[in-house]
């Protein structure tokens, strides 16, 4: 099952070349993220964290930026988990506009399970597992090319 | 005294209008006060907050946006105090942009001492009043048009 | 007629003292005046500024700062215009969260009409003139206070 | 020749897990990259983009988080080049703090030359080939591990 979640881009989140500044769309991906801990999940992020100590900080990401997004465009973002591991969770993140089907951009986002008092790894809970399992996609479903 | 510091304007903080977007001069403002406490008064700003759990929250402002600020620009940013209260402070600020006097923005920006854990009012300490003391400006410093 | 939208308070919008940065408040405020153009108007922002050459960039801005904000909040922002001018419309703004009607935060935003290819003021159109009027308000209803 | 630049983390850079919301990072290795063209290579990216109609805009990305940054960090962000193509540049990002080697975060940005007009691909003039070859690293130089 894919999340998505549409964003309207903002006056502000412009740079100077009259296109998205890339780390604005991770900033969305992230947003996006947010989204689905508390409207797909039923838990907000927040919660996780300050309530069961549960962070998913980045440690890696391959993003690929494939068309520019402008003012005014409303792409969707979707969220799908790649991976699920012991300590990690490995999430695919991409963006459409309207009806095509093609990626604008792309993020292939690894986070480490932290506890939130020590920043240090810890095992992913049994339940979050098995929460994040119906959002589990292929390879094949996340696409890598426009 | 005022305390100046220049800030290069980024790629990312352009509106979709090709000028400055609004909160992002106020950001910059925050930037000098940041500077102001760890350069000129030789605490930096996190070490007041998580250690003396003094905070200065901006309450009130009122800003005045003159002339448009542009991708490149390199404008000097200006501090200077107006009033010191009992557990209040107003600070005003200003842009100018090289030899112009003339200003592009200012805000005059009223924070709150306040207790970090608590986030309530709390009296500015006497220590802080005195360092302040030497920033502190006359109403006609404070430009008020361009 | 009040324009009301829901934002939710994002992970990257906090501050070090754990409650929202005020420039990000005022950036909350602009992006509910881009949903009142999209959304109540019927005419995207980007439409207006990039066909029409017409423009409202703040050129004062006065807010106030009732109540912190959080990580999680997801505040009511409201819109509504106190004023409008031969080439100017004041708005104003202000948040608050679930049933509770007192103000977060407020801003009254002054703008200016301009040609967006010179940023010069020019009077404001007619017919937005007489699409911003079912959205003024009355000073009383504009909250001064918590 | 490594380019190297300080800079400030600031107040509104933080997440609410405390630490540098990564989208935040990856904008200051932009700042890095902006203030390398204007104060090593000496042409301002400003007029690069608006007066030679080139622009480098990131089509690749492939970053690690390897530790935490906190507000009031000032870390180092350095910037090599790691290969000069046809029409394509890639450079490598990391952040290191004092006087520790070890990277915080690195970055493998692959930009495409394009023409600011169309935002299509155009061959990398030769100018600007010559003035990055003395910033070119090898693959030994960017850190892969803290």
């Amino acid at each position: 099952m894919i999340f998505t979640r549409r964003f309207r881009y903002r006056f502000g989140d412009i740079d100077d070349a009259g296109i998205a500044y890339y780390p604005k769309l991770l900033h969305y991906f992230h947003c996006a993220f947010e989204d689905w801990w508390a409207d797909a999940l039923g838990t907000p992020y927040p919660t996780v964290m300050q309530q069961q100590k549960l962070g998913l900080p980045t440690v890696r990401l391959e993003a690929d930026f494939f068309a520019p997004v402008r003012y005014g465009d409303e792409p969707d973002f979707h969220l799908g988990v790649l991976r699920i591991g012991s300590s990690s969770v490995e999430f695919g993140f991409w963006a459409t506009r309207g009806d095509d089907p093609r990626p604008l951009c792309r993020a292939r986002v690894v986070t480490a399970a932290v506890h939130m008092d020590t920043m240090q790894t810890r095992p992913l809970p049994d339940d979050w597992r098995e929460r994040f399992q119906p959002f589990v996609i292929g390879e094949q479903e996340f696409p890598s090319r426009r």
